[in-house]
């Protein structure tokens, strides 16, 4: 058994991640970390009642580097590197849910803030595990994607030789009310999304770059990507539907296929994907269709899972030499 | 007063209709009717009850022609091109809210069905008034726009003179269930559309001629739109995310409120737009953003109204003389 | 024309008052206030756009009674009775939202605060038309009932002589997010109430005292009201489910249409009432079943109109002197 | 390894169940059927793609009989009691999700139709673990109880020695949309149920005889139960109010804990539940608060798990003598 630390564990990505650790056979919880502490575990998630209860303490690295060997950090951006930056000096191995370790210095210090940690940013992987994986299973520190680079990277990558790099790629995507975070504001007050839905931040969100930066690293080609996320009235789950030319006529089901026939998290269906059937899985779905040389792409996610918490214990169980699949749910919450 | 007919009053749009023209000061409902008869208002629509009560006929022209002199048609494509030709040679106005008379007769037949009624399509005015207000003062015959096309031909058409037609214009749509239909089927079952997003028809929906057509006869420019729309989790609304190249670095802002200064029932909106703000009225809502060359553009209709019935009753309206605005809604149901 | 102000303009229900002022033919909104000010009416609700907009001032009683001969006073409790105070010896005529001046001062004092106007709260009439129409006529202070008891009192009023008053009444009542404001808090996050349904408050709901005095001096019995009320994932709209025993085998349905022959705004239904075909309307609907001495009865209002603001306009105008449904809404929203 | 067969799995109980017994260690899957069969796991349920797929075949006793020892029936009433018979007279095990052996014959024949398997009726167990544990160990076939008396069952029961029977016990209970199946109806169109709620078949629901019988049987009581459900804007879950009179002055939640002090999936809450929280899994929520000697009850489930497909397989690891909990969800949804 390797005992791990959930710090941030009040947000929804927290709670996904003790509800995967929970059935975990070979992760034992052993700490459990928020900014303020002095709560328990089903004060912050009554749902766990009988299910899972223990101290909440607060968020201490030294305190973490004593009782796990291993972290996830369902952080703000900017608080995280503080704490990985220590936990990583105490030989604590991370799985950072923030920003902070997923960019590079530049593309980072331009989108978020000045990096305070350097030393470790450079060693950091991208925790995408159909990209990284020989990488994740020797790092020490994992950069977890966002949850709409996870979905748009996986849907574009197959396509990257192919697409036209001359002309903009459009995305269009949808996520579900719990990517806006627990807190309470007035874009997450019931009233502000029920019956409605709404772009936010187009063409500038901090995703974008994201998207771009690990585009160009896998494929050596910079693509054009312009991104407008909606909200919508859902809890969970995130759709991106893109747009883009390609250089020839492929069949794009067939390069889909190809790309991820080994995989067992992404599904490849041949009409198009929703958010409900990979609602509370680690699954990506995507389909692709084209016309001319006009290229839709659309895939979908569980935002806080495949976007979040499952992935992160994904890449946690590459790193310590589990079973990726390890305690990773694949059975959907549908209908 | 002005006596109309509402012809397949079953349906959304039927209701949407009754509930504008109960409160018209100058059209009298003097006809009711649905494909089968037999019932009355408030047994199709409940939420009537106490306001509005009559018998519901089967529909039948000469009925119609001897009750009413204007009849709006809320039928299926094909059976409202019988109906209209009939009450035309009787001397009763139609305002068809079908796709029967919408495009010209190649464009009409490529994607729907052979035309039985080609002496009237050619007559027929396309009924949004922003572009066609004079004509729809004249004719007898007003073909209703389709709901995708309201809100993708108002939001595009002021760009139209500075979009370059080298490159596709996406357009990825959003809409409320009621844009399915009253008629239960697997998408409309509240279990496959709560909590979930989907495309349906993607790159091949019909109002994609729709918008094509219009675009071209209006700027005489033809543009490459390619359509995807999605079905939502909402009553009502539809929101529309266009994206596509500009040939010069406009100020779309200033082009859309330079365009729409004259126009009542079209908002511009220097934030993105949402669904319930407009829900309700005859509203056009829209907003739009450049990046360098690439240009995107959001708006948004009430599906039912702007898309389909309160447009119909601004159509009958300069049809008959009478102010363009008499009894069309303009206070949202928000919140 | 009748100048009036309204005080507390930025929560749901200021946004319905200002809906149905925009389209009085007789009312003139002159003053808006909030605690705030600095704002204008679009700031806080965007949906009015191009329809409606003014500036909103730091509400302020001397302001207003140089602006206004009639204010509606959307505020908290408490806060309420400050201001009407000063407005009343102003001469403006106030309706109070507020539960201010709804209850004797025993009752309010046990369930609210010491009272601060005692003056006028024995002058204030309860705004419930169907029940206090001429007094209302007559006065310069109304008090207007709470959402739940306007649902409760219709429905359980007219069955008041035939009620058991040895047994309890049970109310189980459902209310739409908006009757929790517009306040963001964990409760009215979406992620908590979407796909939920909670009971709050249960058997100590404030309401429930203004129910059983109000029945008490309608009918001189005291009953013993038992009030549950829940937060159900919708909008707006509430429902009250009411069991109790009867001394006697009556015919629901036949007392309910006899007590209710004159009234425009209640609606009895022979089968169970829904929220959606009330709301967007002033209506309360009503539907009650007999099984033996066991009586069931089941109303619906919307809770932000005939619960708040449209009530609200029916007092004024019949404090006016104008037609009691003057720019009353009763067509719903529905579908 | 016991082979299991489950017959009507289109439905959504069927899906739940093939979620369920797909990671159930002990029960191994051999055969699936509906009415019509002719198509694929994944065809009747596209979320299972890439999970499990298997031939669907047209339901057949002795095919059935071939390839299982026990069989879950999914299937209408009426339609399941043929199938049982013929079934347990080729020795496999039944566990029936039907209301066909739920009842005493009076009981099934006054509220259902004519019993065509009275042999069996008298031998069914009724599947409420709790309450018949040892008795499931022992049988061929059980009864899976409705979600409605499940929920009221486990609510009431502890309260049965406490309960005044000279009075009525109210039950208002709300259901998500998955309680009425998957089969399109005007109720269960989306428009017609969101952003609302209603009763139906108040005080004449089938289960309120289910719920009277139960009770009698296990207190010796003859309780006078009301009915009232609703529906619900949300796809699953469940929820119970009772109300009721007390002949002494209990603390209820001691007595609710001390009830259910050695059971797993019953949890005791002391502020009132919501669905949300036991969404998911085989848990009963409850809450209870008396004022006086009235009593509240208020108690949640799933309503297509504990109330129909968890349970059946918490029944089936009874009657196959594996631990009760092998493979049952305990981890909910939320958020």
């Amino acid at each position: 058994m390797v005992n791990v630390a959930i710090v941030g564990a009040s947000g929804f990505t927290g709670l996904e991640l003790l509800k995967i650790l929970i059935t975990h056979s070979k992760f034992n919880i052993s700490y459990i970390a928020t900014s303020e502490g002095g709560v328990t575990v089903t004060n912050l998630h009554p749902s766990l009642t009988d299910v899972f209860e223990t101290q909440v303490h607060k968020a201490d690295a030294k305190a973490i580097a004593q009782k796990a060997d291993l972290a996830f950090l369902a952080l703000p951006h900017r608080a995280s590197m503080g704490f990985a930056k220590e936990l990583l000096a105490l030989g604590v191995k991370v799985v950072d849910l923030s920003a902070d370790y997923r960019l590079e210095l530049d593309t980072y210090e331009k989108h978020y803030c000045p990096h305070e940690d350097k030393a470790h940013l450079k060693d950091a992987v991208y925790g995408l595990p159909e990209l990284y994986r020989e990488a994740l299973k020797k790092t020490s520190l994992v950069a977890n994607p966002g949850c709409y680079p996870t979905a748009s990277l996986l849907a574009l990558l197959p396509f990257a030789p192919y697409i036209d790099e001359n002309f903009p790629i459009f995305i269009d995507a949808k996520s579900g009310v719990s990517g806006a975070g627990k807190k309470c504001t007035s874009n997450t007050h019931y009233v502000s999304i029920n019956e409605n839905i709404f772009a936010y931040n187009p063409l500038m969100h901090r995703h974008q770059p994201e998207i771009i930066e690990k585009l160009r690293l896998k494929s050596g080609k910079t693509f054009d990507v312009n991104f407008v996320p909606h909200l919508i009235p859902a809890t969970r789950g995130e759709m991106i539907d893109g747009y883009m030319l390609l250089k020839e006529e492929i069949d794009p089901l067939e390069i889909l296929r190809e790309f991820y026939k080994d995989e067992k998290f992404v599904r490849i269906f041949d009409k198009p994907v929703d958010i409900k059937s990979c609602a509370g899985t680690n699954f990506c779905d995507i389909f692709a269709k084209r016309e001319g040389k006009k290229l839709y792409v659309n895939s979908s996610v569980d935002n806080i899972l495949r976007g979040a918490s499952s992935q992160a214990v994904v890449n946690a169980n590459l790193m310590c030499g589990f079973d990726e699949d390890e305690a990773i749910p694949f059975i959907s919450y549908a209908p």
